[in-house]
């Protein structure tokens, strides 16, 4: 090893949260290292922290000033969070983009929708297959998530190699894509280890993770026995699951419809790329139609209760024609994402309102995981037995929970959330922070998350918006009194005057006792007639409103 | 009974969502009954639905027009979802409060804080002491829930005996307050009980309830093996899981201080009103400041991570010169509501920030609810053995589930969402429905929630907004340009231009095109440049914002 080289490890996104992955690998001398990213996924905005953003993505300006040396970027599957952002980031990074084919598909698609060249992403074979990348050979490590072809890296460079799991679990029976293979995985610790970077999401779930095969028997029996028609929603990219579903409806002797354009997006990718041998024949939602109901089942999108998704367009009414009755059955075999319970419950409850049965996950027996639990963790750990275990992927409370499994094994750990620089080649010290941050892809612009835009917009949101206009003739006299228009504010308050007439009253009255000097001066104007409008409201309706001041001054 | 009276039951309130009760029960003639209403609670806001709204009331219009006709107002208990809304509804139905004491207390400090006259807060007996209030003698029979004295209503008529449980469970050791019954159940199921109006909260929870006495011993465990400082929370109004708490901490030799307003407030409720003996001494802030970490124990408010509760304050920082360290430990002795999952998982990860460690109900051991679970509330329909099942406090698919868990047992069962009239007497058959709604507490104004002043705020906070103000002299020639403000839009769009620039070009050609009949009519004008500004920001930005237009004429 060089004195001079250092290999470093730099989380931009994904470390201190579950969504938007992107990790920098860096090699060389310090200041002119040469970099790989590995993911560059997206998260999804809520309305208390982002409303009205599309999308989230790491801010890379970090990386972005560092192109020239930016040498590849590596898909480890085709999951939003991993491969979501590659089309609206990758002109702002320039560099080839390497996935397995299912995933390359998807990237693909993604440049394409945005107007970026589809033949920057390079279709990969898996390990024993490498690709090199300045000082990186690349090697991408079959393993078992819940879309397929997912993969871990095994990442070598002059320092020694290192693997990043991506998502994984270990499943030896995942019915799609390729199985945990322990023999595969051995071969590759055999040099030794420097640095695991691990999946992290289901550090705090204690029971080893059950195989994606212990869940279609039970959901065919439930199939069996249902009397009405079968609507089933889980992630259109879980393929593994949703095959699992359809098939169960063809063993009840019912055909399957797939709804929702994610889901048939994947079902068409999985076919394209050749990884879903075997998917029954499905109907089209006209052919269905024309079917009796019990002899009908139904694969939707939306198991997150995503207001346009196919299952809450069932639960407010049709859907292309189909719609739910009195003894359907609706299952969601999937779980319910933290923050995203009320827009689930508020479909159950819909069905519920027509009658219609409703499973969840609950029995614990119609999903699983895609995650390695905590006891997969430490076998992951054990069998690549690295000089440093690294947690990626997940909150903080899951980054440190990992490392104290660790660490509690008597391993090397180091906890590094977003913008921390860890020294690999130092045994895992960190040597620098870097700004991050969110980027908001809001409506078809790049946003910073702290750029005040969203603020504004919560802020609106909290306490209503008034709008007061007044004219200044070219005396520096007002010209006529102030206007208020208000929006999202009571249109009454205590007084039982319209608020409209009791703020242009109190506007009017400062005005009228203005001396000249404020209104030669706009920001005065503006700023008393402010201060005043939200005193005024406050007073009679108890909030103080933002207030947006218009002065036009008659030149 | 007369074949002119009727005995109805009207939920405005808690059937249909889990919050907010308000059930009101009639006997007399159609049209002329004479009535009680049941609790008069309230429900809580949340960004996606409710923005800036500060708390949310059943709407008892209906009621209100026949407020001559209403004898009394009974509170089962005093969670904030039974007798939250007394003091500032009171005054639109007028009619005496009853309550136990430990209600009474809360109720009446309700109706003092909004300026009611706590007078009409009337202290009760519990069973077998009954209230007369018109047609209806209604008795307190104490039962066990998570707060002091909870109660459900034994409620006879001239048509027979209902029975309206209130929230409950059957905890036969509930450590403080009343313990589950069953002689005292027997004894008022005996008459016959023409209905049973029951608690669905818990209805899919499968297994029999565990008892508040299960708890402490593991609390006490874990804060015994603390090594830090130990902050716990829970819900204040849960007393006796505070005391449990408290005791926990005095048994690990620890010195107890209460954080947070509602916390305190409950303890001197309980003392004030005689059903919290025992309990604890504690000490005062600047007292625990004083002592060494691993001697003291906080109980705090917060468990929902509300955002300004102590829990929430520790979790940013500090809160009355208290902080957080590493190895400190804190516990959620708590559930999370669903829809608080985001607010719980932000504290939690500033505080494995702060390396403190935290233990919630994950276990089922910290905590256990203070609702009938399914096999409970089947005994408790095997004990009063109702005519009618009526569930009630539940979201429709609770309600529904506890109509068929009562119909499986072969019950009859009416599922009656807010707005329903059933008629008790006709065997439980729905005579009428009512309008029904939200009532929201916007500052300090009482609005509809239809009434569009929430949603023009969701429209800002997702969409942005434009103001545009465009001066028209006497000829009706607009006076220079227009101007635009925007306010949560980004400021620059696609053509790098800034967006306010953009959108006052486009305006200013709009109106230079204009004709004059356009420009004589304010309504045309307004139109015109409202969707101009819409489709010039759309592809700008990819957004359409709201748009307030002034135009303003030189008279």
């Amino acid at each position: 090893m060089s004195s001079k080289n250092r290999l470093i490890y730099l989380p931009l996104g994904g470390a201190g949260e579950i969504g938007m992955n992107a990790y920098v690998y860096g090699y060389g001398p310090k200041g002119k290292e040469r970099y790989i990213l590995v993911d560059i996924g997206v998260t999804f905005p809520d309305m208390e922290s982002s409303p009205g953003v599309d999308l989230i993505f790491a801010d890379i300006a970090w990386l972005e000033e560092r192109k020239d040396r930016l040498d590849a970027i590596f898909i480890t599957h085709a999951h939003e969070d991993h491969v979501g952002a590659v089309g609206h980031l990758w002109d702002r990074l320039e560099a080839p983009v390497y996935a397995r084919p299912f995933t390359a598909y998807h990237a693909a698609r993604k440049m394409g929708e945005q107007g970026k060249p589809e033949e920057e992403v390079v279709v990969c074979e898996p390990w024993p297959a490498m690709v090199d990348a300045g000082p990186f050979r690349v090697g991408f490590m079959p393993l078992a998530h819940s879309i397929p072809e997912s993969s871990g890296l095994v990442i070598d460079t002059p320092d020694g190699r290192i693997v990043h799991t991506g998502d994984f679990k270990l499943d030896e029976t995942p019915l799609v894509g390729e199985a945990f293979d322990p023999v595969m995985w051995a071969e590759i610790a055999k040099p030794g280890v420097k640095a695991l970077v691990c999946d992290s999401t289901n550090v705090f779930s204690q029971h080893p993770g059950k195989s994606e095969s212990t869940v279609g028997p039970e959901i065919t029996k439930l199939v069996s026995e249902a009397k009405g028609m079968v609507v089933a929603t889980t992630f259109a990219s879980n393929v593994a699951r949703v095959k699992t579903l359809a098939e169960a409806g063809v063993a009840a002797g019912r055909s399957v419809c797939l709804l929702g354009r994610s889901m048939r997006r994947m079902v068409e990718a999985g076919h394209a790329t050749g990884v879903l041998e075997g998917f029954p024949q499905t109907i089209s939602p006209e052919d269905a139609r024309e079917l009796p109901r019990e002899n009908l089942m139904l694969l939707v999108t939306g198991s997150q209760g995503e207001r346009r998704a196919a299952s809450a367009q069932l639960a407010r009414g049709k859907y292309l024609g189909l719609s739910m009755k009195e003894n359907d059955l609706f299952l969601f075999s999937s779980k319910t994402i933290p923050g995203n319970e009320r827009g689930v419950i508020r479909i159950i409850n819909s069905f519920s309102e027509m009658g219609v049965d409703v499973v969840d996950d609950r029995a614990g027996i119609y999903h699983v995981s895609g995650h390695a639990n905590r006891p997969d963790l430490e076998r992951a750990h054990e069998i690549m037995n690295p000089d440093l275990v690294i947690p990626m992927h997940g909150e903080h409370r899951h980054l440190r929970e990992h490392a104290k499994v660790a660490m509690s094994n008597g391993r090397s750990s180091v906890l590094a959330v977003n913008g921390t620089m860890v020294d690999i080649s130092a045994g895992g010290q960190i040597v620098d922070y870097v700004e991050t941050g969110r980027t908001y892809l809001d409506g078809r612009v790049q946003i910073g998350a702290m750029d005040g835009v969203v603020r504004d917009r919560i802020r609106m949101a909290l306490n209503g918006h008034v709008l007061v206009t007044l004219i200044i003739d070219e005396n520096n006299e007002p010209l006529g009194e102030p206007w208020v228009e208000i929006k999202g504010l009571p249109e009454t308050g205590n007084s039982n005057a319209p608020l409209q007439d009791v703020l242009e009253a109190d506007l009017e009255q400062l005005i009228m006792r203005a001396d000249r000097k404020t209104l030669r001066d706009d920001d005065k104007v503006e700023e008393a007639l402010r201060r005043e409008t939200r005193r005024s409201a406050n007073e009679e309706v108890g909030h103080k409103p933002e207030v947006t001041v218009v002065v036009s001054r008659l030149a």
